[in-house]
């Protein structure tokens, strides 16, 4: 995004402790602290990087309160409480310059269904279309080329990107973001074999996502058999992750991209779920549990354990047994050669 | 969906062995037996849940016929052979109510090129685009914001849901399902190397998919390097999947989510497939192969194996192996132990 | 693809060390060697497929030069010193003959903003929305229901097949091409915690993809925290590969399908990752870092190692641990009883 600040404007934003040095240019880029030169904005918030400051060619630089640095000639430190919070400031600032005005139009090619209902200020992009009885609450904004199917509602301050799909029935909360490409309600995946013919069970549940859900680009969520797929309040999910049917997740977990959940698994509040991790059906996650990346979970979990591998163990004899299998080939040689020189010791017994 | 049916009109679509209880009231849902309560309709179809039966609320309750219960006050038994074929049934009633009517109409905006031929009943909704040389075959329904390109053809009852990519030269057969953000036909991921430049291998084969099959949300098929990708008749694949170039896959075979197939593998007939597996390329994998999920294939497979683990052996092996790795550290603590106790025994020869 | 050659036609394309043999009808397809039938041309690139040659029934055949064999009747040899390269040659003109023309014309639904510029020669297909202040140049063809985001630049000679999504801010050079449910520029995965609430990071970069690039089917690469996301010129991405903020690929990369990278981790020039990786966030892959399929990699890599296994170790150490853990279950048996024998040498001292 675009943004051209002087030392001064940031320093309304960032509002820092105290500030040391001089800079007369503007601040175009933010970059990190070895990318930095003439016009960037840096800043330390991971230690591990501390030692790259003092070659830093930043002239804006955002340092915690008590580091010790003196700036360069035409740079400028902004000691602060709290150098990320800083920057998150900085970024919210341009943001909010870059964002689309809230443009409260219906673009003349979207088609919407005059059975649906749409709240004050709703904006709708081209080529979208709306059909029966769909109801969209006020400020929400859907950009074009998403299709919205009959009979979903969305709610108030929600924003749903490009080329978006959501199927009849959906209920989506208020401020909930739907990334491009997503997919809310496809059939969940139910067969009967009947002989060697897999005959589709009719799924005719559908898809429930509470306020504040976050839904990364070209994330799947499948509609349930009957009843719903739910994804609880504040649930952040990242890119190409698989939700199938039935699947109930609670308030305010992370789910990191690719991981897939299999049908009718229960994963309750807090829960924070790696990448690539893959959960068996019907099983319940317990409350706080933590997932690392590539884990595969096969069965129900305790509270606030973390879980690695797969199949998935806790997390310190997972370690542990990483650590034996790594020296495994050594002293299984010295075991083989052991048996080998005492056959008496190992003869099976006839 | 939505629903409402009365006792009676149950008992019409169920037609259970016999029936115990009344109830005057509408059922507008369907509910696991925890979650079931006044107006809701439930069911018992896995043993594990028999326990929560005696304390469920649902108005009307779907149990096996020698299935012990009595109906509490305002509740109805029905007593059926095969309660999940029951709820089958109610599932497919409602999934008709709710069914879009046949339109059997091209909207207005599609834009459909003057060399498509369409057959009778056919429906297109907005914004599809269907290029030259297309062949559309009798109600087959095209949803919104599709594209379909040149010389593909699509036979009879299918149904393509909104914004699916079906590219040039695929043949799709009769009743095929594309969920919402298919790529069908996409380019194989070939290339050679030219000194450090990666040059692409031309693709151009096609995808070929079979009657009966079905495709997850998005999912990808590239199109094969020369001849066909092909999906076998009766293949149901799920979300999220990835089928390389040249791959073939028989018939009536399982696909669930995430899945990977490398370029040029076949698939025999039944083969079922967990989620999160990957296949290497240039493999055969046998008819009535079972792969559980998160496994890694790396080798041709025997008819009917069930294999596990990354990379993939069989079933029981994977188990025995998972079990000892458990063990180990403690074991490997034992024996590094002893060694360090008879440091003549091991001690390397110079 | 569609094509009809003569044995004369194909012989000008390959130009062939020598020929031998007759055939008089006309090539349709191009089949492997055990597939193929009167009117196929095959191969032999891979000399493990040499048996079949006896067998084959093509009509046109591209062996090696020294390659021993006698033509059937109607069946026509090519030596060439690389079929592999003459398969090429053949697939490259049947590409041509198949592809579109360049049409250089704007599709009358295509929305343009008016302040974007295009190119001589650009296409632009049905129902595409190009936002404000886009830069789009010279010769390249965007296919129909692809958004393009506000202040984008796209290069020459590229080619953005349908439904894709190019949010705001990239910057795509000259030669890339997007396949279909490609989703360039989405936010990054960025929250932090506020209490128990994950409050959204801004996210305020953007995507470079530099001249050369393919990214494959339904992809998604989040655009930067803030600078920029960047995969360097020449790489080779497959379909449904997840690229997180703030990664930076090098030159020359080949990323096989479903691979995972999260956010920050750089990779080196000429990096190969197979299919299904993850690789964890804030690594270092150094150059020519070669990874095998569904490994896990959580460390920083030295140049030109080959990994395997999650977590991933070096080739050969994880091929010997696999090994190891082959044999465990057997041994692990045989140590046991060992134990049991010998209770005084295993006894825990108190």
């Amino acid at each position: 995004m675009q943004f051209q600040f002087s030392v001064e404007e940031l320093q309304g934003i960032v509002q820092p402790s105290h500030i040391n040095g001089v800079f007369q240019g503007k601040i175009t880029q933010i970059s990190n602290l070895r990318e930095a030169k003439s016009g960037s904005l840096s800043f330390l918030s991971n230690p591990k990087y501390s030692r790259d400051v003092a070659h830093c060619e930043a002239s804006v630089l955002l340092l915690p309160e008590n580091f010790d640095h003196t700036p360069k000639e035409n740079q400028v430190i902004f000691f602060c409480k709290n150098p990320s919070i800083a920057l998150a400031k900085i970024c919210q600032y341009i943001e909010k310059l870059n964002a689309d005005p809230i443009r409260s139009e219906i673009h003349p090619t979207a088609m919407i269904h005059p059975t649906a209902t749409l709240g004050k200020d709703v904006s709708i992009g081209a080529y979208v279309v709306v059909e029966e009885g769909v109801r969209i609450g006020e400020k929400t904004v859907i950009d074009s080329g998403t299709f919205i199917g009959k009979y979903s509602s969305i709610g108030q301050h929600c924003k749903i990107w490009p080329n978006v799909s959501l199927m009849s029935f959906s209920q989506i909360g208020n401020r909930v973001t739907l990334h491009s490409g997503v997919v809310i309600g496809s059939d969940g995946f139910g067969f009967v074999a009947v002989d060697e013919f897999h005959q589709k069970i009719p799924q005719v549940g559908n898809v429930v996502l509470e306020d504040f859900v976050e839904i990364g680009a070209n994330t799947t969520i499948d509609r349930a058999r009957f009843a719903s797929t739910i994804i609880g309040q504040g649930t952040k999910i990242d890119n190409l992750v698989q939700i199938g049917h039935n699947v109930k997740i609670g308030k305010n977990c992370i789910i990191v991209a690719q991981v897939g959940i299999a049908g009718s698994t229960i994963i309750g509040d807090r829960v924070t779920i790696g990448g690539q991790v893959g959960i068996a059906g019907h099983l319940h996650i317990a409350d706080g549990t933590q997932i690392c990346a590539q884990s595969g979970v096969t069965k129900n979990t305790e509270p606030n354990v973390t879980l690695l591998g797969s199949p998935a163990t806790p997390y310190r004899d997972a370690v542990r047994q990483f650590a034996a299998l790594t020296e495994l080939p050594k002293i299984l040689k010295k075991f083989t050669k052991f048996i080998k020189n005492r056959p008496a010791d190992f003869r099976e017994k006839p």
